[in-house]
């Protein structure tokens, strides 16, 4: 059976698990949220998911929400991206965890009030403070990629995945991969995966002209 | 060998760790990082965890860092907290995901901003859209625990002990119980738990007298 992935194009957190899905060379498909309409809010997505969130997995029987579940999942169901195993496992998780908290929320949410929002309805002081959040985010994450391919171990993990996920959109939100040359040689890599596509190469956009 | 946990106080992160901790019956104790000073970019607090954050947990030879990690470890080490269950496992994980990218994150920095900086440094747009960031939060939240003692399952797991942590603290950030009814009653139930203890009381403070 066909895996379904509720997600739309802007979201990176939708991303994560459709990258890792590609990436697993799984058979699955897009159902499109229309997230900025209030679609995450529906009562069918909120049946899906209570927390009104984007992505929700849907395979078979089961439904997952929160992307770094889902990794956990697609970990164990595929024998890749670290989660399955005891001697990384930890070393994975907190790094989804503190991307979670420090570095794909704040991008999200900056790369949301910058560019989905109104010109009169962008919030400067917040869009301000948040840029300055996710510099500090930025720098610990190219630190931790100086003189490593990847963030934990030899190979690809969800950490790589749950960290990238916001940093390959083309619209402006204060990332600019010139300043970060670890990052930069690092999202090279994830590129040259095979399989690798961008997010809007995966999923249905809410705004298809907007970049 | 005593756990020692690097903290402070007024770290909500640090709470989860340490009241899990204290849940369990482990001999720990607290090694104060002063961080409203910069404690967690001291090189010595940046060589146990780059991230440059509390909570750190020290057991013997193992260094942990992430709340949602040590939580993890607590419920392999303790068989409590749900963490090392595989029937609920990963719909704890959905709620400890969950509040470290909006409940604790945002919850922690509104009452960092309102409590912690100097009035006349507190960013108003900043603090009023965290606000509103929150009520969604608590919204979500209160609406879980409808009906129920705990959010995943028949005890307290990490979930709770995770989504809890801002909210036993008495500094304004937003948070008013009475609003809340189903958060009301639960945090009841946490604070009836044996050995159940505030973070105050818990962890050395940088500001003793705030509140």
């Amino acid at each position: 059976m066909t895996v379904k992935l509720h997600c739309f194009g802007e979201s990176g957190h939708s991303y994560k698990a459709a990258l890792a899905l590609t990436l697993a060379g799984i058979d699955w498909t897009p159902v499109y949220v229309d997230f900025f309409k209030g679609g995450g809010r529906s009562p069918e997505h909120l049946t899906l998911n209570p927390m009104g969130e984007c992505p929700v997995l849907v395979d078979g029987d089961l439904t997952l929400t929160q992307s770094g579940v889902i990794l956990d999942y697609l970990s164990e169901k595929t024998g890749r991206f670290g989660l399955h195993d005891p001697a990384i496992r930890r070393d994975v998780l907190r790094w989804v965890l503190w991307d979670n908290h420090k570095m794909s929320s704040v991008a999200g949410v900056t790369r949301f009030l910058m560019n989905f929002l109104p010109v009169d309805k962008q919030p400067a002081e917040v869009i301000a403070w948040h840029q300055g959040r996710l510099r500090g985010a930025l720098k610990t994450l190219d630190a931790a990629l100086a003189g490593r391919d990847w963030l934990v171990g030899p190979d690809v993990t969800a950490a790589d995945i749950s960290c990238c996920s916001y940093l390959f959109y083309p619209e402006p939100f204060g990332f600019d991969r010139a300043e970060y040359p670890n990052i930069d040689r690092w999202l090279d890599g994830l590129k040259a995966l095979p399989g690798w596509k961008h997010p809007y190469d995966l999923m249905p956009r809410a705004y298809p002209a907007a970049a």
